[in-house]
């Protein structure tokens, strides 16, 4: 196991990142920006180095920064958490250059992963079922409007280089192509610095069903049961759990063979996610892969037992997964996360930044919070405004949904808007009461895009 | 179940049980005394009455006041938490008296458990091993010495209606046994008002190993694994962990099967621990019988995924327990509680009441928190001294005691001492860390009474 690490991160996953380490006997370096000195990640690291002011430009995406702080700390490795540099190949080249160990997969694996458009050809090639999908990248808006026809519309818009619904747009109408093309690769420049994007059929009403896979150098390869993500809002994550109320035995097995297949048919090591669409008919297709740890994987650690950040550690530095030999997974009761966000739901989930008055986390049995704020934090304008993630564990479903609620109730935050309003509205939903939520949750429950 | 019912207690275990009725959608009534008017309980709950000043014996501890309280404002039924009346045949009959359901065991079976002495004897009637002790109570420090020579020193002077170490004298020499039978009468009368006490031959070096049984009205008897409570000082448990290190497979099989033989003996009804002695040669003896939840019994929820609380509420309004069909019960991982007392460990663990200034606790996975303080809070000194439990689950005992490290480590409270740096002691004391901990602990390691 590593002695030291960094961790070329911030927030909540930074700290869930040190805990880990601690608890395996590693130590950690904090990277931060000067708007995130006083956060606790960098109170809670053995060392803190900065490296540059927000925004995330200057600072967290610089990598020069962070190799020299991990390499002038003696550092063997380092962690990225998820978002800025997690699924950044050059990233992960350069970590090896500089005999840091990248805690992911090897960069050839980022690549064709993380290019969507060569994802998609290379499940299609070992068999995994995909939504049909342009030929890779579309260069021009003609080239858009040919595959729409081909396909049908509704299409969607995705950059090749995204994630988190960042350069994605939904096309309905021949007559919204040409807008929506040139919106989508603006945005994915402006978000990856990578105009590319491609097109697919739009599945109407899916489910999202992701499985998450842990893949080591000793020839294992498990994936750890499914996670239903559906309720979103514009394509952003909202609330996760884990299983999915849409899954069975049969087609949990049939989605976590499909997702192993493809790890294998790739030599992927780590963790990583494979992110499918299910349809109203039972059928699922291919999205995209994930070639990192997801922020909502706490709610698969609950039903599994496996914590998957030291499962990264371990595989990284070349140990066997701890948890082979319990696969297959099935889910040990069901866990829903809460992403609690700095937003006005009242208010379009404007985000909010602000001081934090009063942070009171709910206790008791099955609760687990997963923050990096205390009274006094103060929630920047800079970053993205997750602020905490509830995550609660029921013997079932049902026990599931009443721990979430009085969890709700009893988190306590002041000086800021949140979301804990609106995941009361979602568990007072009778559609995602009955575990019958898709994608377009907001727009069936509640009449909102 | 129930609408509503009134929690006859206070502190974390008022807390646990209203949390646990919210889930199930239970309405609940807290009871308090002038000096807890202001703790989360009693803000908790749905509504709540005053019933006196303290001490105890002027609120917690007067039936009628509570009694009272339930019939006027509605309630089914009583929880008594643990400690004040959870053990008294008479409360549980007033109750009944007044058509409220009493949320454990029948009077009767209160009666024969709670009687240490005529449990020992049930216990030995059916066949379950016991200590060898005097027959029932010991009226004079006559019949004691009598005892004692039978026996042979030392032997262990228990009050009949004890508990928490209170009434309890160790005597390894003729000259000491006059003023230990004198001390412990003296002591009993005073904790519970009832003198009577009784005489056991002293088991050297044991362990203290409990068996957690639920038994409900349709035939269902079922055994929770165990808990290991070998961690304490002068017969209070300070650290309990499940399962005990020192039980393979089958050993766990055989105490399991005397619990349950015991509760069906004598027609037991809802949550109860059978204690056991268990010594260096691997044979288990019969203690007592806790006719009510435990302190410690989060340990046990966390590695079998049950809620005790709920379930003594489904049995106690009839409906059957939950878990019947998932038992025999084998554990799932591993959890340690730390009680963190507002004493000072350096300082002989004095109390230390006071208001408490700071109080973060720790985050993440595989932390539970049971608690009733915030900062502000004032820990008062009418009360016993805990003021969280800390409870940490990990893959293994390995992972628990990681995560028990980093999570003390990460509980900030000021204003008051407590027992934290204790615990971080023990964790680093190899015999704890390789699971060899019996009931000289603190003699051992430490070289403390």
């Amino acid at each position: 196991m590593f002695k030291k690490i960094l961790v070329a991160n911030r927030g909540e996953v930074a700290l869930r990142i040190m805990r880990a380490a601690r608890e395996l006997g590693v130590k950690t370096v904090a990277v931060y920006s000067t708007a995130d000195k006083d956060t606790l990640p960098v109170k809670y690291a053995d060392e803190a180095v900065c490296i540059g002011p927000a925004p995330a430009g200057k600072s967290y995406l610089v990598m020069s920064n962070i190799i020299a702080a991990a390499v002038t700390t003696g550092c063997e490795a380092v962690h990225p958490g998820y978002g800025f540099l997690a699924e950044n190949a050059d990233f992960a080249r350069a970590c090896a250059e500089n005999d840091l160990v990248f805690i992911g997969p090897a960069p050839e694996c980022i690549e064709r992963m993380g290019n969507k458009a060569v994802a998609r050809e290379t499940m299609a090639a070992c068999g995994v079922p995909t939504v049909p999908g342009s030929d890779g990248v579309v260069e021009t808006v003609e080239d858009a409007r040919a595959f729409a026809e081909a396909v049908e519309y509704p299409v969607l818009i995705k950059a090749s280089a995204g994630g988190g619904g960042k350069g994605m747009r939904e096309v309905h109408r021949p007559e919204d192509l040409e807008g929506a093309f040139t919106a989508a690769k603006a945005e994915a420049a402006a978000a990856f610095g990578n105009d590319d994007v491609y097109l697919e059929k739009l599945v109407l009403r899916p489910r999202h069903i992701e499985i998450q896979v842990l893949a080591d150098d000793f020839g294992n390869h498990v994936a750890l049961c499914e996670r239903d993500c559906s309720i979103q809002r514009r394509h952003q994550k909202l609330l996760e759990e884990a299983p999915s109320p849409a899954l069975d035995d049969e087609l949990r097995a049939a989605m976590g063979e499909a997702a192993v297949k493809a790890v294998e048919a790739v030599d992927y090591r780590n963790a990583g996610t494979i992110e499918f669409l299910l349809d109203e008919s039972g059928k699922f297709y291919f999205m995209e892969m994930n070639t990192r740890v997801q922020v909502e994987h706490p709610v698969t650690e609950q039903i599994t037992g496996t914590d998957i950040i030291k499962e990264q550690l371990r595989i990284a530095s070349g140990e066997p997964m701890s948890c082979a030999d319990r696969a297959p997974f099935s889910p040990n009761g069901h866990a829903i996360e809460f992403r609690i966000n700095a937003e006005d739901p009242e208010n379009g989930f404007r985000p909010c930044p602000g001081t934090i008055t009063r942070f009171d986390v709910p206790g008791g049995s099955g609760i687990r919070v997963e923050s990096y704020i205390n009274a006094g934090s103060v929630i920047s304008p800079f970053y993205d405004s997750m602020v905490a993630k509830l995550i609660v564990w029921g013997q079932d479903r049902e026990e599931a949904l009443a721990r979430g609620r009085r969890a709700l109730e009893e988190f306590k935050i002041e000086g800021i808007a949140t979301t804990i309003p609106f995941h009361k509205r979602v568990l007072d939903a009778e559609i995602f009461q009955k575990g019958e939520a898709r994608t377009d949750f907001l727009d069936v429950a509640f009449g909102e895009e």
